[in-house]
């Protein structure tokens, strides 16, 4: 792909952080694609062009699309739970979490915009031309995340940590390389199968946004065309809960991850040593995929 | 598999083109032989033997399964749209675009023809003997795309225009040695995730064919087997759609990635130097386990 | 795993042949444990636990678990029609064709009459205790396959040469070192959503047996269990269509592949000088997951 | 992830088990809140938010993210029939059998509790407010399994037999370097789609606990949360054979697998002389990708 190099070395982004926002906002815009897609052609089919795991389904290979296309650029977090958690486990500085959230919200809006216009006519069709939040009709549970009616808002709250926490607890060792994790260009496929099993296991209480950006922007997206300022004030301005515990619930998890397994995993350099002591364990593998990693600037990622 | 070396190298193809063309055939026909015998299955079982998803999941094994089978020989395109954005991003030779476009349309036509053959008795069990694109017992659609009823023609335009061009910004990335890309010998499965989670999310409004050959390959098949002219001159000659929109949204994507992502990713500079010999090919992936990583002010990004 | 290392090397089969046949017959066992099992499941549960995907699932996991269970002690071929095949292209001896087809068959017989018992309870309420091959409350089809009602001979013929000749096409690239094949430790998953493939689109017209073995074993276990001679005797003996059609189907798919593909594969060696050329084509990956294969005995084996 | 290294090292717990210990909760934590919220979200939601199958897809995923989660502390048995097993044929010291299996039951407890938590409201809401083991609105079955009403205790005791058995007989080879296992990587999610394959075909009659500890975790939740003691009284005290059965079966199949595989596999040599040590540990494989091929006769085996 080597389509006008001059051009492209003249025209490629020299500020890290600017190239790094471009790659969210590309990744979430992706993510949300598939996912409100999905769940518009669910709703707007009448289950007759898929079912509710197709939704699940859509957010799952959203997930792995995004991280494939912009794990090399941001990382892909995708999520300012995941930015968060990153930044207090030390991974990400503090000063790119507002950056790298604020443009996950505009990639999950512009993704539900773009959704938004390829299913105009069946949104039209299904609901009548009139867009509503709650009843029969309504669609716009197609973008953003709405409770169940015999959820309390202390359960939905916990739902969101607990979803949430469950997603960094799964993500963390198979990224991980001080654990046995999978092989680095193979993490999106096996993230993408952690995001499909939370979305069947934990989206009967509210939708299982665990993602604030993922949940605020298409809710601004149904706000700006045309379901009104009920998206937000509906179920007694439940909207913030998808906002605020996720991000409680992403560093709960991470910290559960932390100390309880990763301070405790072997040190290899200590194993090998180790390694001739006769207990009959399932030792610690070494790197069956053994990446090599370049060095990059002063210092040499660690192997 | 030794069988008849001598015979081999005296039967070899010698012609490039002509060697690609085979690959790209044989990869298209399987493509639909999954597709459209799915869409049979489903459709004549009255959904006992297969419902929506299966069709969805068909054509990502057929995917899949034809990658592997012609990758090797073609690059396994199997889609005028991704040739064509192949030839814009400088893989492809432009003078290779007609033949292998063609070529897929035939790969095709033949696969669909196979699922004819071997659906007909299910098919005439089905439609009672009449075939017939409209109506309740239509069994074009086993076949062809065919849009909702709701659809106008500038929605269902913009569908196959946003769903090829989400397929290119996601398959690219995953083939990408600049980026963090899948392992060369397991891009197959992750593309076919890919194309599933677009199947199962944008298919609602026109069938999602996003590819000119899946969709006048089987169109051509019905025209000839029975189904009539109507085939082409339904919903207004609608037929059009599927060939020229996702030659545009194809193109579109790939821009889109190339200019959103790839300009902007790290240079890996070893390969930079080696890489002037101004052939304009997707080199070989060096290490493919292997991942750079980027470091983010004094930490690294991991995730 | 060293349980007994003096008694293994006591025990351990010396007889190649047998060893292969041992292998067989414990690989074919798993499979039509996974795949009668579910067809129990899902037709004496009402498909309350499950549907017909349940039963395409569970043929693909049970390929799947079979081809790591023997891969390495006979190559798993589960199969008789993949057994003649490889005897067509010289990778297996004519000599083991027989005892191979015997093995599988044997493995098919043992593992639906362990389904038999586990669902000995569940087969006696759903049929109201009374074994039979057509009407309402058969439960035959759990084991053998039998064609719908519609189908002439001739296509049900043809439906299982297309299946299995489709099988060989797709499982031939996938393991073809010349080509651009999946991993080795990875071909089982491979392989079995390529089964997966065929059980979800080629299953309708008369379920997609594709395997002599896997019809015949179940086929001979319901005529001892109870359902009577009407197990061979019914739709005018049809029983013989899944013993010769894919005999002939995995023959014709395997020549396809090779006359169509493998014979205009790149030869490596060759790539290597020509690789100057400076055409703009996706070349050949040279072995992305370069196995380095080991000596036995006096044969290298090729890379 | 570099949190404070000098934290850590201090906090590190020193102790092998307690370290193993902590992974074995942790990781059937993990398992348990997927499953049984898949459970509560389909049955509460009369599955309109899922169906069986959801159920048997988040196990699966379940055991792939405890897996990568635990695996490297602890092994990820995740389940005591696995641990006996282990046992049996020499991989773990028979004095770690019973905290190892406590331990298990432990994680199963708190992520069934967890899961109680987050699904109390809709538990409520289904079942009117009554906790019942029986019955149209009895939701005890989305914790622990119980045997479906015309299901003898013979035959679910030997459902239970069977089906681990079947499990052991898959996962071993997945993981036996002598055999053709995956990388070992990318084990979890091959003993993942093992689980899943179980799930779909060996549910019916019981439930498919195939594991003591994901069977009286919740169990003894359901005890304790309001069930009342019919939980265990339930079916003439069936609660019995889902702890039982599962420890014979894991054993008969790991021994299966070893006496009719394993001793015969092709010896490795230079493997075999380096593995002197007398340990009795699962070596590390050498090279994850390698496999290695026989000669049969004068060809080579591939498939």
């Amino acid at each position: 792909m080597e389509l006008g190099e001059k051009t492209r070395r003249r025209l490629k982004v020299k500020n890290e952080l600017l190239r790094q926002c471009m790659g969210e906002v590309l990744g979430t815009f992706v993510l949300l694609m598939f996912g409100c897609a999905a769940g518009a052609q669910v709703k707007t089919s009448r289950e007759t062009k898929g079912q509710f795991l197709s939704g699940n389904l859509a957010f799952s290979v959203g997930v792995m699309s995004a991280m494939y296309l912009c794990k090399g650029v941001s990382g892909a977090h995708l999520n300012p739970a995941v930015s968060l958690s990153l930044c207090v486990v030390g991974q990400l500085p503090w000063k790119k979490l507002i950056p790298y959230s604020l443009c996950q919200v505009l990639g999950a809006y512009l993704g539900s915009a773009v959704v938004f216009f390829v299913y105009y006519d069946a949104i039209m069709e299904y609901s009548g031309g009139v867009l509503t939040v709650t009843g029969q009709n309504e669609t716009a549970s197609i973008f953003a995340t709405y409770p169940s009616d015999y959820v309390s808002l202390k359960t939905s709250f916990l739902d969101q940590v607990v979803g949430t926490a469950l997603l960094m607890l799964c993500i963390l060792p198979v990224t991980d390389e001080k654990n046995t994790p999978a092989p680095d260009s193979l993490t999106p496929p096996i993230v993408a199968a952690v995001v499909l099993g939370i979305s069947i296991s934990l989206s009967a209480n509210c939708g299982a946004a665990i993602n604030p950006a993922r949940d605020l922007g298409p809710r601004l997206l149904t706000l700006s065309a045309g379901w009104g300022t009920e998206v937000f004030s509906c179920f007694d301005y439940w909207f913030w809960v998808p906002l605020v515990a996720p991000m409680l619930g992403g560093v709960l998890g991470s910290l559960l991850y932390i100390f309880v397994i990763q301070w405790h995993l072997p040190d290899h350099e200590v194993d090998e040593t180790k390694d001739q002591s006769g207990t009959a364990e399932l030792k610690h593998r070494k790197y069956p995929f053994e990446e090599k990693k370049e060095i990059i600037g002063h210092k040499e990622v660690r192997l």
